[in-house]
């Protein structure tokens, strides 16, 4: 279920260092072009009212678990058109997703949402700066 | 100039509060209609590497400001796609720009950047939980 997810994020949503590795903050350097093209679909991702509004009921649920069955009645959209816009969350790896009996079940991968918020952060000020 | 920005920050950039006022984090509670309709052209503006690498070398540079003919030269692509792609990041106010002579200087709007960074923040543990 998870093979079209994006390799932005460890598997388990909590891989340290993620934002170290690469791109600690777009506001303290430029992107390079790979940097950009692996972060923009995670941004594209988020670009769309009903997806933010997925992903925030999703990841504010207390169990942090929720049923898709839980998610449609909060929307005037059809389930095939949620289940459309959870695939694109899941794909740029800000969910994950686990069927058990008839329903799936979403959780958020935080350390997704964790990268991007570094990566918006403005860069501590540099004491060589100050030296 | 400016006309077309979205009032999604103050003009000048710096206004206090504005990740307190709405929506501190998408990660504490599910985000309302308008909420969700106000992020989501930022994030939209993001979800492109070209303005992600536009945004990133705005934001880098010493000085706070940079000529859009400093910009240009990054790319593999017409100066009128950059100004396009420009246009979109002032659209979602997260940059400003302002026409000096020939050219045109663009400069970060660091509260949208702090706002989307705040949005995407996981929520200080409930002190009440755990009295």
């Amino acid at each position: 279920m998870s093979k079209q997810e994006l390799p932005v994020v460890s598997a388990d949503g909590a891989g340290p260092g993620t934002a170290e590795r690469c791109c600690p903050t777009l506001l303290a350097a430029p992107l390079d072009e790979d940097q950009a093209a692996e972060l923009a679909p995670v941004f594209k991702a988020l670009g769309d009212p009903v997806r933010l509004r997925l992903l925030s009921m999703i990841a504010s649920r207390a169990g942090g678990e929720v049923c898709v069955c839980d998610l449609t009645p909060a929307f005037a959209l059809s389930q095939p058109t949620i289940s459309h816009h959870l695939k694109l969350l899941r794909q740029a790896g800000l969910i994950a997703a686990e069927r058990r009996g008839t329903w799936v079940h979403y959780r958020l991968l935080p350390a997704a949402t964790d990268r991007l918020a570094a990566v918006l952060t403005r860069p501590a000020p540099d004491p060589a700066a100050t030296s």
